[in-house]
């Protein structure tokens, strides 16, 4: 158990990295030579070009400003500066809310953390249990367990105050919730109903038209007038995109617009799509994809192989390695660079590289044309889905909302995500084949929480000493050296798991494709609950019962079910320490890394130095990358369930916690409005899943206090606090009653409004136009790139010239302006 | 333990009584004195008149036609002889749907039946584990165990036979549940799009205006035009019929047609909303509603005192007074009936008897036709509640399956109910309040499930001896006699557990009113589900496991996970027997005095002999009731647990499920052909619950089956048990997902092709005409029953005959034609 001196030590420890990667940050953010790794949101937008128009090479390089030096962590205010109204017209709602979950932490544990220290921490340091304790059984107590709940004795009325206090607690962090959730939901409201969006898509399309370009002007398009429908049956007469259209010519007469036929979007699936249709056909009858018995009557899925995806992934990588030779030629004009033909350019004829490539792209782009023309005209490669387009939002909303045939599994009605959130892969998935999906990984999900330490263990097993010797004696003189061997035996054990670890979000993303989302955001949502589960079922209850979570659950199958919670909850203040630690090593540290930005720093000199010739291929190598909802928004909650946790049963972690808070949230603001691009816009839908996540943090705090409390033979108290779970689980019923339906209806009074509105504002607005190609299929426009990059980055300057409000707060956050060259990244 | 003799005796003596009851039933149905007891629903239809107009009055009162006599179970194939869609027609949907119940039962029980008897049976009985225990333990066994599981030895291969059949009976049952399911919710399509009924209207109105009377013509309303709307907001400057009209004119411009404020329709609450109101007082400000710090958003409630509802009971009971004392005077009209004022007519002065009431009558008349006024005056009265009709299918059902306002909790929208089906005391209930509510009941039912026995035992307690004898000593005289000592001891504690029984689906009904449900159909369906958990806990596991409900509570909280299933099986087989004295008690017996209808028979009479003068209060006298689904429905799914539980386990079982199914269907289907009267007609709404407790029945049977076979030591088989109930619950999913919106949804598409057939096909019908009055709360239609009775039957006469069709198979049930003199109740 570690002592209060220990935890000194770790927290100096912790502190000083954190404040070297800052340091390390302050220093290499003020380098113009990283400008694009650090502010490359600024360049995606436009507003900040490269700085290789003025001065000298070494100030390309090197920041030489001194004074800039000094306000080292000016960037924290800075990145508190920008209002939020800002913040989401910059970096849209979803990140705009992700930030607010960082501020509900400390809304919810400033106020617990004062009333923690101010009342339980008395109450609990003027006991003597465990010195008592420790004269009978010789048991070692830290300093900081005399601060908790052990130091109280058995049966002592002190008790009282932790279940008022627990009472008080739960009051106040429903409270907060409760507020929050009301917020988030107005201004989801209000976002989607924005008319600026409109207006601005208005301009750029008259600038487009200008200059000859139309590509890229939907970017920003709005989802409210459009509704996806899936599992359109199959007609013998029709093709999918007349029946469509009939069918909605007839049912809703007075609002249908038009639509999009998802044609050809399939093939992108390629081999998954065959691995999975696999599970298809084994439930469904191939022709009419009915199950056994009529269970189901969907249509077919039509599962091309996926030539014309593959075509183009091939065209783009030789383009790559044009790109690499023509570096190489041009800084060595002597020599022409030459390649092999054969397998990875090892063997085989030598050639030209560069005429060599070029021949090969040409190839391959009129094949990729060939296989489009072929996959348009293809009846079989067009898929029962359709993006329907609506006159009002009033028509969308309504058929967002019903059901539209006999059959609940026709016809299938949902609001349109985002053409940039569309998952085109998952679009064609017959509802039989949902169901089966959902129950097949939902057991898979089980078995790794529960059983992912087996295979584990089994790979350790292999990885050690004794495994490869056996498996591999020919090595048996490597390893046995003895640097050699302490390496296996200290690392790779610990390598295997945290290399688990780090593809865990990638295998449940996987497993989220497989079960058939259709938008980028709901892929994200369901693996950032699933991330959450195995979070704290290995990461919390793993590391207070100390086992593996398959031992674990056999032993809760094996302990009655008022035993549980004594089990954590005895544990609960004994890990108190080691919670502290892990606070310091992820939160703080951890935290201070992620503002560096080591990786992206690496790989884009990496790039830069490899592949790099134009500008164009600069801003493909800064890759700053989104937020990672599924791997970040878990990890916040384990601190709201740590908070919860040991708020009354031991109240000086919580400082901790509100540090991490604090501190996170001013790098994630800092990041989010320099660093991260968003891929797409939710409209913050994940909220009510962050709102689910802080009531289970509350009910399992609850139920170990619960369980602590009964080993401290105080059982008249335990049945204030069973009143306790039910009412937050109620609180969250109600909740949900109340504010859930802002997050997936659209209120038709909102509609009515907005589309009044606007026939009045705007009555000759060509709604039609402005939603026909709204979505297209990626791999369709995928390679005008070119233009489309530079064409937007010219439009998005002059936008925000016609929106001149944002102009007085962005001279707050650190963007040059285009004639200070770019050097000084901070304005005065 | 029971031995085959005993139950070869038990079932002889259930049947016995069966067959006297049933004979009770053949002679007593064919007296025409108890015509209107057991052919009730004929009356009201007016198919069927009084048998005093012809023949003499022995043969009015006796049936002396002895041939008559000899086909005395004739009643059995002329139950059955109506086809199911006449049955429709004749009794509603509700109550054919319920008869599919039984018929499911047989369908998934007669298969099972047969497999079971041929491979279970032979595989049990050709062991001998049994003889070999009882030597070792000196256990005894019955014949019937010899049949069962036990006889199988511990660790034996014969086990997986037991395996393979829970699987072969699940998915018969899975398969069986399904075709059901499929078929029901097209049965209710069907059923609510019928367009038979407006026509039925039409000429019924038609005949209404030709006689003057306008009464009663909405019984058959459709309600697929009309949404019920809740939580209008107040609004300081319009009435709320006002606000309703302006709202949906402007979010729903094309289809509103015309409302109904529910006005002065709370006034029927009285006391208990008194009593409610203290609980929202306590949670919500006054006078918004808001809780505390605006959660919501809530219209107030005006809950007027109950007066024009109690005056008009106050009326109703006069005028039954007035109906006995001119029976008595006309009886002996010598005297003239007196009659004391004072309490009860206990004391006070004597006045004449009906002079004294008529003037009362008068008195209260004219109070309630001046406490009508005012209430319709009074703004307060009127509640923020109203029915909404659309013009069209379409607008109706998009009105009903969208969110309206941005508050969720404002301007709620729902199907609305049949006008006969709205329990109008909950319409006004707010939001924040039907939450609070939900929350008490669910705890209350919790309470109640699992601690019932404790007050019951005390009560128990108080009528033993010795607390009589303590409470009140000065009966101890009486109660030392020795007749009346053994009847307190043997028959107190069993009477007052069976009158809480009795009371159990009254109290169960009321928590769910007090819940704020809005339909009789949704209270009935809640209370069913209320008494079916009650059921299984008290009367299955209370049977099985003997003890207390709470005390299993205790054990099982103090086992742990894996020992439930265990303790569950372990008791399945040994309670066979007396399960199967259970079904003959219960099934039989009790079925066979369902028919006979004993105590109608005896009101029946006595009513008769007491009140009735005129024809109109033989009518009145005559009550059929209705089925009771809360009560009989969670019934049949004891039986079906009990089948799927003892299946595996005990087949003998099986073929006594068997004789219940197929009797009750006989029985229940001549009941609600001739007798019972529906309230109202939901629509087999009730179905997706059925379904959900034959399924509920599954998976206990075969987490039984799991604990059952882990105590024989066959752990490799148990894995395969687990993915069972796993399939199961993913089953039910799956069917909720494909079938469940037909009960809760009314499809577009269905809607536009209604819409388009009815404008086509009846261009100029007056809907709104017709929609006008449908929804008027009882009250304001209390007291025209004396034309409107008369008047409909009258009128149902003549539409038997414009709907010819009906004709061919009505000859099959027992009719009786007008000319025949209805002395033959059963036609050749």
């Amino acid at each position: 158990m570690a002592t209060l001196a220990d935890i000194t030590v770790s927290g100096a420890i912790n502190l000083l990295s954190a404040f070297i990667f800052l340091l390390a940050f302050a220093i290499l953010r003020l380098q113009p030579l990283n400008d694009r790794v650090y502010f490359p949101k600024w360049y995606l937008k436009g507003v900040r070009g490269s700085p290789s128009r003025s001065g000298a090479l070494v100030r390309r390089v090197l920041n030489l400003d001194f004074r800039s030096y000094i306000r080292f962590l000016n960037w924290m205010p800075d990145a508190l500066k920008m209002p939020e109204p800002e913040l989401i017209d910059h970096a849209g709602l979803d990140y705009a809310v992700y930030l607010r979950i960082y501020l509900m932490g400390l809304k919810i544990f400033v106020p617990i953390t004062f009333l923690a220290l101010a009342i339980l921490v008395p109450v609990n340091y003027t006991n003597n249990a465990l010195v008592a304790v420790k004269m009978v059984a010789n048991v070692t107590a830290s300093d900081i367990d005399k601060l908790s709940i052990s130091n109280i004795p058995l049966k002592s009325q002190r008790l009282w105050t932790h279940i008022v206090m627990a009472y008080a607690f739960t009051f106040w962090t429903c409270y907060v919730l409760l507020r929050e959730y009301e917020k988030v939901a107005l201004m989801r409201l209000q976002f989607l109903s924005l008319e600026r969006r409109r207006h601005l898509w208005h301009t750029r399309r008259a600038r487009a038209a200008a200059t000859g370009f139309e590509k890229g002007v939907d970017r920003d398009f709005e989802p409210v007038h459009s509704v996806l429908v899936r599992n359109v049956p199959p007609d013998p007469d029709e093709t999918v995109s007349e029946l469509v259209e009939h069918f909605f010519l007839v049912n809703h007469p007075d609002h249908y617009l038009t639509h999009q036929a998802s044609c050809g979007s399939m093939f992108a699936t390629g081999v998954v799509c065959l691995i999975w249709n696999v599970v298809n056909l084994k439930v469904n009858c191939f022709k009419c994809q009915r199950f056994l018995v009529s269970i189901c009557g969907c249509a077919p899925v039509v599962c091309n192989a996926n030539k014309l995806a593959s075509l183009v992934k091939k065209k783009k990588k030789e383009q790559n390695w044009l790109d690499y030779y023509q570096l190489k030629y041009s800084r060595n004009q002597s020599q022409k660079p030459q390649m092999k033909t054969g397998f990875l350019g090892l063997w085989g004829q030598k050639v030209d590289a560069i005429d060599h490539i070029i021949s090969e792209i040409e190839k391959l782009s009129k094949e990729i044309e060939e296989e489009r023309t072929r996959v348009l005209k293809d009846p079989k490669s067009i898929m029962p889905t359709a993006f329907v387009s609506f006159k009002t939002r009033w028509g969308a909303a309504v058929c967002a909302q019903t059901q539209q045939s006999r059959n609940p599994t026709l016809w299938l009605t949902e609001w349109a995500p985002e053409p940039r959130d569309v998952y085109w892969q998952n679009l064609a998935i017959p509802y039989m084949s949902l169901k089966v999906r959902r129950l097949i990984i939902g057991v898979a999900f089980l078995l790794l929480t529960f059983f992912f330490m087996i295979p584990i263990a089994s790979v350790q097993a292999l990885a050690s000493i004794e495994g490869i010797e056996k498996r591999a004696p020919f090595l048996k003189s490597v390893i046995e050296i003895k640097f050699i061997k302490s390496v296996i035996q200290g690392f790779l054990p610990g390598i295997v798991l945290k290399l688990f670890l780090i593809f865990l979000p990638t295998i449940l993303m996987i497993m989220s494709k497989f079960e058939g989302f259709i938008s980028l955001s709901s892929l994200e949502r369901r693996s950032a609950t699933r991330n959450y589960i195995f979070l704290v079922i290995n990461v919390f209850l793993g590391s207070i019962l100390t086992g593996a979570a398959f031992e674990q659950l056999n032993s809760f199958i094996k302990q009655s079910a008022n035993e549980i919670p004594k089990t954590i909850g005895v544990a609960v203040p004994i890990k108190a320490t080691f919670f502290i630690t892990y606070i310091m090593v992820d939160g703080w540290a951890g935290i201070a890394g992620e503002v560096l930005m080591l990786k992206p720093l690496v790989l884009y000199h990496l790039k830069n130095f490899l592949l790099v010739k134009t500008d164009k291929d600069r801003e493909e190598a800064m890759n700053p990358g989104s937020l990672g909802f599924h791997t970040c928004e878990p990890r916040i909650q384990l601190y709201f369930l740590l908070g919860l946790v040991y708020a009354t049963v031991t109240p000086v972690l919580l400082p901790f916690i509100i540090i991490f808070f604090a501190f996170a949230y001013v790098v994630f603001r800092h990041q989010i409005i320099n660093v991260y691009n968003h891929q797409y816009e939710s409209g913050a839908a994940f909220w009510p899943d962050v709102h689910g996540r802080v009531i289970t943090a509350l009910v399992i705090s609850q139920l170990a206090l619960m369980g602590l409390l009964s080993t401290k033979e105080a059982a008249q108290s335990t049945p204030f606090l069973i009143a306790l779970p039910v009412l937050t689980i109620w609180f969250y019923r109600f909740c949900n009653g109340r504010h859930k339906s802002a997050f997936v209806k659209y209120p038709l009074q909102e509609a009515m409004m907005k589309d009044t509105l606007e026939r009045t504002r705007d009555p000759n607005f060509n709604l039609k136009v402005y939603l026909q190609s709204a979505y297209v299929h990626p791999v369709f426009k995928g390679d005008d790139d070119d233009d489309e990059d530079d064409l937007l980055s010219g439009k998005m300057e002059t936008e925000s010239v016609l929106v001149p409000t944002k102009r007085q707060s962005r001279r707050n956050t650190p963007v040059p302006s285009k004639i200070s060259g770019g050097s000084s990244p901070s304005l005065p």
